[in-house]
């Protein structure tokens, strides 16, 4: 009877064939290197795609090779995103914020044959040429003007083209193979705000899986209707999947460049181009709030993911008349996991419920399931149809068990309803005489006073405790507060043993490669052993 | 790196799972026999599925059996449609409405073991009960008092269960196997509108891939917030896939029972649970419009399907406050293909656009592609991952090709904004003078007389031209309007040789047992030869 089921393979040249023939019209807006904003249909977008996919088979691009990207959000990129797994290739998106060794440990250990680089991100790339033995060519995201012939000579025998000229002269159409929909179509690696980046490889069909959860109503509730503003970089998890779910449902998308963090521009797009969607990590979107001082025109959901949404994150953003919609997820999960659509007070800055798809337990010490019940807390366990089951090069290989359950290394509470709390990272718990101290509770607790606009607490090594928790803010004012009114906030917040032992003043907190608060930097600076 | 992807199955427990940890506290509504309106929670659903998987394994239930129903929309039947796929069983709906030798046909057909069979059914299979070798046993959907020890002396050594006492006492747990996601899940017939019915499977994966299309905000658009009435029968295309697309995401399930056609219940159900997706037909709906009033107080989206919204059902929906989304759909595509979510003037009464997953497209006589140009029209052909390939027996082999298209017997025009215009069927056209008529045409123009509740155009053989359009009519008082009134309605609208060449005026028109006009019966009834 096998016969008789459908069969037909989930393919990422799906999304792309049925954003042609379904919604040509629709708008792709880019904002260039400028700042100039630039309208464009899914039609032209979709040309494009076939002419770069004409182009890169000219290469003699195959099936399984990794093409990388150093790119912004744009309509260049979002062009890679379609054409390079249309051809069964790996789309790899480099994040261009980190270290220069890790950029050179990444694209080795992906090991990229081609790489698309953002004209301004080629300084980053020269330097490592010599190390990258695989790499057959570099592609400048821009036209002729914007190639350097100086740049031939650098790497040994690596060939440079511009993009445009690349496409330029190529078919319109072209014959997407139908692949077999474990082909792994992209790959990403995790942020390393705990350690080293950790390369994951996504398939079409967990990609077009997860694209189908990401629209669903009660995810980002993606439609034809919406215009999405992708604020999320398209070098961090695929841009939490929104160019492939956007694309599927045919929304318009907002792509703005390099300007993702860049409040005024965010607040221009959000009003010219009528967004109904946005999607960002706190504190690019607080970017957006520190700007945008009247209500906006236009519904507004906003998902806040990649770390906890706060109180004054989620009040700012209801201020402006936005839907808060938190998250959360992981490079690991594609990423989605949760996402708190409805929650009531009690959840309000919960990252929600599972989506369907996943499934979410937590675990004690000894890996025994724990109960639902909104009071234990253990660590977090997922799996599903887009959880990927390993790293490449098999680093980390306990955190994947055989019955297809990841340790994703927070720790979190369930609750009966379905909604999820997270309480800390596992690295970022503190263990102070035996017992152990949720950064992330005294965090969230420093966060509400007035005074502060951020706050980060890291364990401090103690010789009798083992680890006390030492907290670092950022103020409105420091004329405004001293360490011991931070101090005695705590008091009848916390038990008293939680209390951190000390408060240091800081101007700002480093922040990872995708924006999230650099634990490990503050350790090293902090403490004399990491 | 195949062993890095997500590989996670799709399996229809999954969304049993979900449903019970995500949304255990969700309600499902469903009428009783008497008409009185019972509640219940997911958790308690869940709870009954996994007891009716416990005693069904008990009974010998094995992967691959077929166990079919006939039963309404109500909450056993739910509790059936996730049990028997959860065991690797086959969940076979069949339509009470059939005659009693198409039920013998089907039930054998289908090679069916075990029947769940709603008391008030009883009398309509107690006579096939010889002819169904393969039965080994009939469950009758109530209690101990809705079994008569009687029945057990009429099969040939067939057992006689009665739901609740079968139940009884078994774990409320099971421990679902993981299986192949091909492994078929479900089973129906197609109308027999055109023909005989003929038998598709569903598999695990089509199903759950079919689910989350059908909740995507363009198609149903389906939440937990949702309350939503199904009232398209459960024994029809799985109830357009709502049971299980409204379990994934937590919706509310209002389930009618036998009263699906009734309304009174209808408005009723819609006032008491705050209806907010209403899903049926249309000769169903019409009779919903009937009864009620005035508008709904809460925001209603009506989908309508099965067979082609006219204007003056969707003028009534919308006078009533809802939201109307025309939808297109066969058996043999899961059924969802195309849904109107919004449509401009042109495409009013259009059923949409292709949802994400499936192509269309059209051809000529000769199987040559046309162009989708809004002005063509063709045989509509299909493909998608819930597209089936065949039929149970393979009769109709011809209407699926080795590229995966399968061709609908419909005929249809596309739009390059991906609009699909239904023009008519192939088997309804009417040839005339070697030149085609579109019966729905016809009936579309006849529909929009102020006196005309409902109509239908048949070929009427005919000695010079083939064939000729005659038109049956129901009207509101047939003293108001005479034939030639009718006919010379036409005049202007149609080009002169599409008038009708007779009006026969009917009190009602045959339905089939789905609810849709019964062109068959009628060619039998009005003319020489079928
Ligand atoms: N809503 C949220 N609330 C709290 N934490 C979140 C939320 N969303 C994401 N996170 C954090 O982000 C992590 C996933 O981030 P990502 O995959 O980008 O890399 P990373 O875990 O920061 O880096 P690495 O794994 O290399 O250390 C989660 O494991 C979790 O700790
Ligand atoms: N929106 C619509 N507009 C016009 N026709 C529709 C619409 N939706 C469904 N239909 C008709 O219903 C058909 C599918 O119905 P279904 O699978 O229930 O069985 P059937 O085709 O009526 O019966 P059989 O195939 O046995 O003759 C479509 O092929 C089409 O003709
Ligand atoms: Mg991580
Ligand atoms: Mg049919």
């Amino acid at each position: 009877m096998l016969n008789l089921v459908p069969n037909k393979p989930l393919n990422v040249s799906d999304i792309l064939l049925h954003m042609r023939r379904v919604h040509a019209g629709q708008q792709v807006v880019s904002v260039g290197a400028d700042g100039t904003i630039h309208h464009t249909s899914y039609e032209n977008v979709t040309d494009r795609v076939a002419q770069l996919a004409n182009a890169l088979k000219g290469l003699g691009v195959q099936v399984g090779d990794c093409l990388s990207t150093l790119a912004w959000n744009d309509q260049r990129h979002l062009e890679i995103y379609f054409a390079v797994p249309g051809l069964g290739a790996i789309c790899h998106t480099v994040n261009p914020r980190l270290f220069s060794e890790q950029l050179a440990y990444i694209l080795k250990d992906a090991n990229s044959q081609w790489l698309f680089v953002d004209p301004m991100f080629v300084p980053l790339i020269t330097p490592l040429l010599g190390g990258l033995p695989a790499l057959k060519g570099i592609i400048v995201l821009g036209g002729a003007s914007q190639l350097d012939p100086a740049w031939a000579a650098l790497g040994n025998g690596i060939q440079w083209y511009d993009y445009e000229s690349l496409l330029s002269g190529h078919a319109r159409q072209f014959d997407w193979p139908v692949l077999d929909e474990n082909t792994p179509c992209g790959c990403c690696y995790t942020s390393g705000t705990t350690g080293d980046p950790k390369g994951v490889l996504y398939s079409h069909r967990s990609t077009v899986l997860h694209s189908l959860a990401i629209a669903l109503p009660d995810s980002a509730g993606l439609s034809a209707t919406d215009s999405a503003l992708i604020v999320v970089p398209m070098f961090h998890v695929n841009a939490w999947g929104l160019p492939y779910s956007g694309a599927m449902v045919g929304a318009k998308m907002v792509l703005p460049g390099r300007f993702m963090g860049d409040g005024a521009m965010l607040a221009k797009l959000i009003a010219q181009e009528q967004v109904t969607l946005a999607a960002g990590v706190p504190t690019v979107l607080q970017a957006w709030v520190n700007h945008q001082s009247t209500p906006v025109d236009n519904d507004l959901r906003v998902i806040v993911g990649g770390a906890a949404c706060t109180e004054s994150l989620r009040a700012g953003l209801e201020a402006l008349g936005c839907e808060v919609r938190p998250a959360w997820g992981m490079t690991e999960t594609s990423p989605i996991g949760t996402v708190n659509r409805a929650g009531t007070d009690e959840h309000r800055l919960s990252p929600g419920q599972a989506v369907f798809g996943v499934e979410l337990r937590i675990i004690d010490d000894q890996g025994q399931p724990l109960a639902h019940d909104g009071e234990q807390s253990g660590e977090l366990q997922i799996r599903g149809p887009w959880i990927v089951s390993g790293y490449i090069g098999k680093p980390g290989a306990e955190a994947f068990n055989e019955d297809g359950w990841f340790s994703t290394g927070d720790i979190a509470r369930l609750y009966p309803d379905g909604y999820m709390h997270i309480t800390d990272r596992a690295k970022d718990l503190i263990k102070s005489g035996g017992e152990w101290i949720s950064s992330l509770a005294l965090e969230e607790i420093a966060s509400r006073h007035q005074e502060v606009t951020t706050a980060a607490v890291i364990a401090m090594p103690h010789p009798q405790w083992d680890e006390r928790p030492l907290l670092l803010v950022v103020v409105k004012d420091p004329q405004n507060v001293d360490e011991q009114t931070l101090l005695d906030w705590f008091d009848g917040k916390v038990a008293k043993w939680w209390k951190p032992d000390a408060v240091r003043f800081v101007d700002a907190l480093p922040l990872t490669a995708t924006g999230k608060i650099d634990k490990k930097k503050l350790r090293s600076l902090y403490t004399e052993s990491d």
